[in-house]
C-alpha cells in the first residue's frame, strides 16, 4: 500500500457546482411566502440576497459555474484530501475499502468555508457593508467571518446561546476573522427580545435575528449557511472532487456514500452528485444521511411546510420538520440540532433517493477516538455521526465477506469541541434523550398549508 | 496570479533527512557526561533511546534515508504546503515575494510529528512497551501520543505544571490519541518531589521526570520533541520540501529565510537545508531565528556547557542557554519557553551562520491576527514570532523597493490556544517582562566545565 491520498492537479479541479434540481425524478416544491403563502419569487429575497444567490437559489441548470475569484480563494486548501483509512480497516479487520473526505483542512476548520467564500464574494459585487447570520456550533460563523475579512465586509453573528456559554473559544477564533459575536437571544432584536436573556436559544431563534437586522438595513445582507439550494449548490465542490479522486483510486463502483446531516448541506454536498450518477444510470450506490436521535429530523419528522426560522421570517419550506418550536436536548454535543432539512435533501429522502439512519452520541464519540487514534484526525461530533455509521458498514462487510466500498464525508475537524471528548473519556457524556412530548407539542404548532 | 500553493508528486518527495554536521565548517562540540564530563558515548544513551536513534544522534553522514514505514505515515499530510501569501503581500503593499511553509496540516497540528513518527517507529522496532517524555505547550505531548497510538506503544506525558492547568483542551487532546498525562512536578519522581506540587514547573523539571522514570524501567524508552541531533534531522524533511517547492514556484534565488526557535527542531528542520546551500556555494540567503524577548536564549544567553534538564540528569551539552534554572515569565503565550537552544543551531549561530533575533509577543499576535485575516489561518503563538520579522523584512522591503524572496516557517495552528487570542484582542495581553536578577542568578548557576 504505497499510495492512499488521492489529490487532483490543477486542471482536473472541478470548475462547476452540480445543481440536483436538473436531474430530480420530480421537481421540489417551491417555497411560500411566510405571509401570502403564495410561492415566493426573487423579488420577496431581494432584501437579504444578492441577484447572483437568488438566481442559484431558483436555477434548474445542471452545472453552475464557479467564478474565478473563488476558486483562487478554494485553491488554498482544495482539492480537499480524499483519504484511503488503510490504519482503520486493519484495526477493523474489514474487507472493505473505506475512504474518508475531509473538509477539516480548510481555513476555517469545515466545509463550510466553500459556500461563505461565494456567498460573501457576491454581496461583495454589490457593494454590501455588512453580512448577518447565526451560528450554532461555531463552524458556520467562522467560517463566513473568515470570508468577510478576504473581501472586507463586516461580519455580525448571533450565536446560539448554549454555544455561546460554553464555548468561549469559537467567539474568539470568530473575532480573529474580524467577525462581531452577540448571543442569541439577544436584546438588539424583536425577534430576540420575546425570549428570556438567559435562554439557551436555538438555530432558529439566531436566524430570526440574523434576518430581522439584515432586512431593516439596506447595506446589509444575510447570510445562511445550510438549508438553502445555493448553499447546497456550492457544496457540491466537495462529491465533485471526490468523484474525481476515487476514479484516480482505481475506484470504478462506489457501494456506500455516507454523510452526517443538521441542515443538509454538508451532507448533500457530498451525496448529491453521487445521487446524480445513480439518477443517470452509471452507479447504484446506497446514499446514507445520518443524523443523531436527539434531533431526528428525518427519521421522526414530518414532510410538510414549516418556518426555517423559530419566529417565523423566513419563507416556507417543504422538508422534514421536528416543528419550528423544537427545542433539541442541550447535553448533546454536536451541531446537528436544527429542526429542519434542506429542502432539497427533504425531497430527495421523500423520493426515496437518500435513506436517513439516527445515532445515538456516544456510539459516534467511541468510534471518533478510534479514528484518531487510527487516522490521525480528531473529527469534529457531527462528522463522528458519519463515522460511526461507517464503522457499521464496515462491521457488516466483515461478517458478511464482503468488498465493499465506502466513501465517508469528515466534515470537519473537532479541535475546538475537546470539552465533549474530556466530557465522553470521563463518562460524564449520557446518551441524548428525545422528549416524545415535547416532539409532538411541536410538531402540533407546524401550520397547515 | 493563478497558482500559489505549490505541492510535490510523490516521486518529488524528500527520501532521506539532511545531517548539518557532514557540512559545518567545524564540528560541533560533543556532549558531555553530567558525572564524569567526558563525551558521551552510544553505551550512555542506549538506557533511553534506541540503537537507530543514538547512531543518528552522533552521525556524520550527510543523508539519512527515510525508513518507508516513516515515509507511508508521512504521505498522509505530507509534502506540507508551502504557499505563497498573495493576499498578505497586498495587504503589505511589498514588493517581496512571501512563502510560508505550513506544518498546522500534520495529524497533531504541528511539526512535531515529523519527528515523532520516526522515534516511535525505531522504538517500535525493539519491543519497548512505554514511551515517557514531557510536553510545554502541549504540542509535543500530542505528536508523540498520536505516533504512540499508530504503533500499539503506551505514551506517558509530564505536562508543565502552567500549561496543564491553563490549557485542558490540550491535555484532552493527548488522551484522545490515548496518551496519560502528569502535571509537571508530579508527586510521582523524585526529581518532581523536589519542587512544591503548585509549582509552575518548567519544560527542564518535566524533562528531568520523564527522563527519571524512563531510566529505572527496562520496558520504557524517553523520547524528546526537541534540542537532540536526532531531531532535528527529522525535522528537514520541512526544508527540503521547501526546496523543491521552491523551485516549482519558479523561485532560484531566496533572500531570507526565518523561523521560529523554542528548543530549535521546528527552526533546523526549515533552515539547515537552506544553511547546506550557503554553505556549498548555491546560494546567499539571510538565515533568521527568532525567540521571545522573555527567553531570549540566543540574543541574551552564554554559549556555553549546560544541563538539557532542571535537575541535571541530562548530558551536558554546549549551547546558548540562560541557565537551565532559568524561569521564564509565565505570562507569555507561546512555547518557546525553553532555558536552552539544540546545540546544532546553537553552534551555526556561533559560527555565523544563523542570525538571531527576539521579539516581543505583541507584535507577534497583532501580526499574527493580520495574517489569519488575509490567510486564514490562526498561527500557533511560537509560529507567529517568524511572522512578526516576517512582517518587519517586507516592510523594510516596501521601504527599500526590493523585490525580495522571502521563507518563513508556520510550524502549527493556534486553535488550541484561542485563550492567548482572547486575551490580546481585549487588550489584557501584556509584553513579556525579562527579570535582569533572576537571569543573572540563573547564568551563574550554570556549570563551569
Amino acid at each position: 500500500m504505497s499510495q492512499h491520498k488521492f489529490v487532483l492537479d490543477e486542471s482536473e479541479m472541478p470548475t462547476h457546482w452540480y445543481n440536483i434540481v436538473a436531474d430530480l425524478p420530480t421537481p421540489p416544491p417551491p417555497p411560500l411566502h411566510p405571509g401570502t403563502r403564495e410561492p415566493v419569487g426573487p423579488d420577496d429575497l431581494a432584501p437579504l440576497f444578492p441577484i447572483e444567490l437568488i438566481m442559484q437559489e431558483v436555477s434548474g441548470e445542471r452545472f453552475v459555474e464557479i467564478p474565478e475569484a473563488v476558486r483562487e480563494v478554494y485553491r488554498q486548501w482544495r482539492p480537499s484530501p480524499l483519504i484511503r483509512a488503510v490504519r482503520l480497516e486493519e484495526k477493523l479487520g474489514t474487507p472493505a475499502r473505506i475512504y474518508y473526505k475531509y473538509e477539516g483542512v480548510s481555513p476555517a476548520g469545515s466545509h463550510k468555508v466553500n459556500t461563505s467564500v461565494p456567498q460573501v464574494y457576491y454581496n461583495s459585487l454589490h457593494g454590501v457593508k455588512r453580512l448577518t447570520t447565526e451560528t450554532g456550533a461555531g463552524q458556520w460563523g467562522t467560517a463566513l467571518a473568515y470570508a468577510c475579512s478576504l473581501f472586507g465586509i463586516d461580519c455580525e453573528v448571533w450565536q446560539v446561546g448554549t454555544s455561546f456559554d460554553t464555548k468561549p473559544q469559537r467567539r474568539t477564533l470568530i473575532e480573529v476573522f474580524g467577525g462581531k459575536v452577540h448571543r442569541s437571544p439577544s436584546r438588539l432584536t424583536e425577534s430576540g427580545k420575546a425570549f428570556p436573556e438567559d435562554h439557551p436559544g436555538t438555530l432558529g431563534i439566531a436566524i430570526s435575528e440574523a434576518v430581522e437586522v439584515a432586512a431593516q438595513d439596506p447595506d446589509s445582507k444575510y447570510s445562511l449557511g445550510s438549508v438553502l439550494n445555493h448553499v447546497l449548490l456550492h457544496q457540491t465542490v466537495i462529491g465533485e472532487e471526490a468523484l474525481r479522486q476515487l476514479a484516480k483510486a482505481g475506484e470504478d463502483k462506489v457501494d456506500l456514500v455516507i454523510g452526517c446531516a443538521g441542515g443538509g448541506s454538508n451532507f448533500a454536498g457530498l451525496a448529491f452528485p453521487f445521487v446524480r450518477e445513480n439518477l443517470t444510470g452509471n452507479a447504484n450506490a446506497r446514499i446514507v444521511a445520518v443524523e443523531p436521535t436527539s434531533c431526528p429530523t428525518m427519521t421522526r419528522g414530518d414532510y410538510r411546510y414549516d418556518f426555517g426560522d423559530t419566529v417565523g421570517l423566513t419563507p416556507l419550506m417543504k422538508m422534514y420538520t421536528l416543528g419550528h418550536g423544537f427545542v433539541p436536548s442541550t447535553i448533546h454535543a454536536g451541531g446537528l440540532r436544527y429542526h429542519g432539512m434542506a429542502p432539497l435533501v427533504s425531497h430527495a429522502v421523500h423520493e426515496g433517493l437518500i435513506e436517513p439512519v439516527a445515532l445515538h452520541q456516544r456510539e459516534c464519540f467511541e468510534t471518533a477516538i478510534e479514528f484518531a487514534r487510527t487516522e490521525g484526525i480528531v473529527p469534529a461530533p457531527e462528522s463522528s455521526h458519519a463515522l460511526a455509521q461507517m464503522r457499521r458498514e464496515a462491521l457488516a462487510a466483515k461478517e458478511s465477506g464482503e468488498e465493499k466500498v465506502i466513501v465517508v464525508g469528515l466534515s470537519g475537524h473537532g479541535l475546538l469541541e475537546l470539552g465533549a471528548y474530556d466530557e465522553y473519556l470521563s463518562g460524564r457524556l449520557e446518551d441524548d434523550p428525545l422528549s416524545e412530548d415535547s416532539l409532538q407539542a411541536a410538531l402540533a404548532e407546524v401550520p397547515v398549508v
